[in-house]
């Protein structure tokens, strides 16, 4: 197993879209969904299941379904591209890298859960409800923190979710369960991992109230 | 900084819900909330705030909305005490402590989101959508897991979001912004961290398709 210091792998945790289709040991297959289980859920519940998909026909058939859903999503960014700051354009050009290579990624983790394990106390207001993901998507970060201490690529992805009900046929999976994540992992094409672009602590953290900041703008680095 | 290797961090990751009244100084409520930020997002959107609470009027009123939540959603458990393992009869006996001392907790961490920052992928499905909260719980995962590389307690909770309008309210939140975690956190009255009860990764994890064993039953310690 690699060890890591939680800080350090979490700040360097990348989007990682171009992916070698080289194979994932065994042995480090089963450490980074290993450290998946560990996340908490409502009443420690853990309703959810993970597919290892590494079947050369079904991950073709995710490449299908996923090409047009990343060109939609991203038709907007494309139509401005010169424009986009560079960090944005080099996402986008990694992404139809992975949406050209997705049947080529040796694993792509598909997380299932059962609705009926969930306490969804946003599903009677008046607004999208996103409770439902507290005991779900905690095992994908724990997941992605795994496969960044054994330096192995990785990028959360929801849009094969649109595709629900052929995932749903092609990997056998049983009502009630649904699918909420897809996550290709395999080794970076590229230098993987490394530094991240993120809002500054101070920007998004609030004293007692919305829109108060807790920290003062200076408080010093990252 | 406390520094502590990734999987051991997540490995010992406690829902801790007996919390000293003690404050915790500003430069770790610093280094544990700025690890939020460095979770994934959709589009690297990073659509969520977070509202460090520590007012004890709005503490107070936290607990008075918490308590006959808490009371309501384990009545199934009080019905059977007796007969639950010893694990379950800890955790609701733990809840119930947090239900009592809510607001003597030193922060309250409120997670809040804006809906037009999600790409809800499962909206058009016919069963509860999750998607959106694959921008949002990574953020509160990686607080958790810097709250325990600080040996401070934590737990994720998300009763309170059933009382939105009134925590709304309280916090100055304006339309759209809305609420979807809120973590109490302070240090343990208790042990705190350590060792926890989850599913082996031999039952949770498939092959391909949806119930077929990806390792054996047998392949080893964890």
């Amino acid at each position: 197993m690699q060890s890591l210091d939680f800080h350090h792998a979490a700040s360097t945790l990348r989007a990682v879209r171009k992916l070698k289709p080289d194979p994932i040991p065994e042995a480090t297959l089963r450490r980074v969904l290993k450290a998946a289980t560990w996340a908490p859920s409502g009443g420690n519940r853990q309703p959810w299941r993970v597919i290892a998909v590494r079947d050369p026909a079904i991950k073709q058939r995710f490449a299908e379904l996923y090409r047009p859903r990343w060109s939609a999503y991203t038709e907007p960014y494309r139509t401005k591209f010169d424009s986009l700051p560079a960090s944005v354009q080099g996402a986008v050009t990694a992404g139809d890298y992975l949406a050209g290579h997705l049947h080529e990624t040796p694993v792509v983790a598909v997380f299932c859960f059962d609705p009926g394990g969930l306490a969804i106390t946003d599903a009677g207001l008046d607004r999208p409800s996103v409770v439902g993901g507290g005991s779900l998507y905690p095992a994908v970060q724990n997941l992605l923190l795994a496969c960044r201490t054994e330096g192995l690529g990785c990028v959360l992805t929801t849009l094969l979710c649109a595709e629900e009900p052929e995932v749903r046929k092609l990997l056998e999976i049983p009502e009630p369960w649904a699918t909420y994540a897809h996550v290709p992992i395999g080794w970076p094409v590229g230098r993987g991992h490394g530094p991240i672009n993120r809002r500054p602590v101070e920007s998004v953290a609030y004293a007692d109230q919305f829109g108060k900041p807790l920290f003062p703008p200076e408080s010093g680095p990252g």
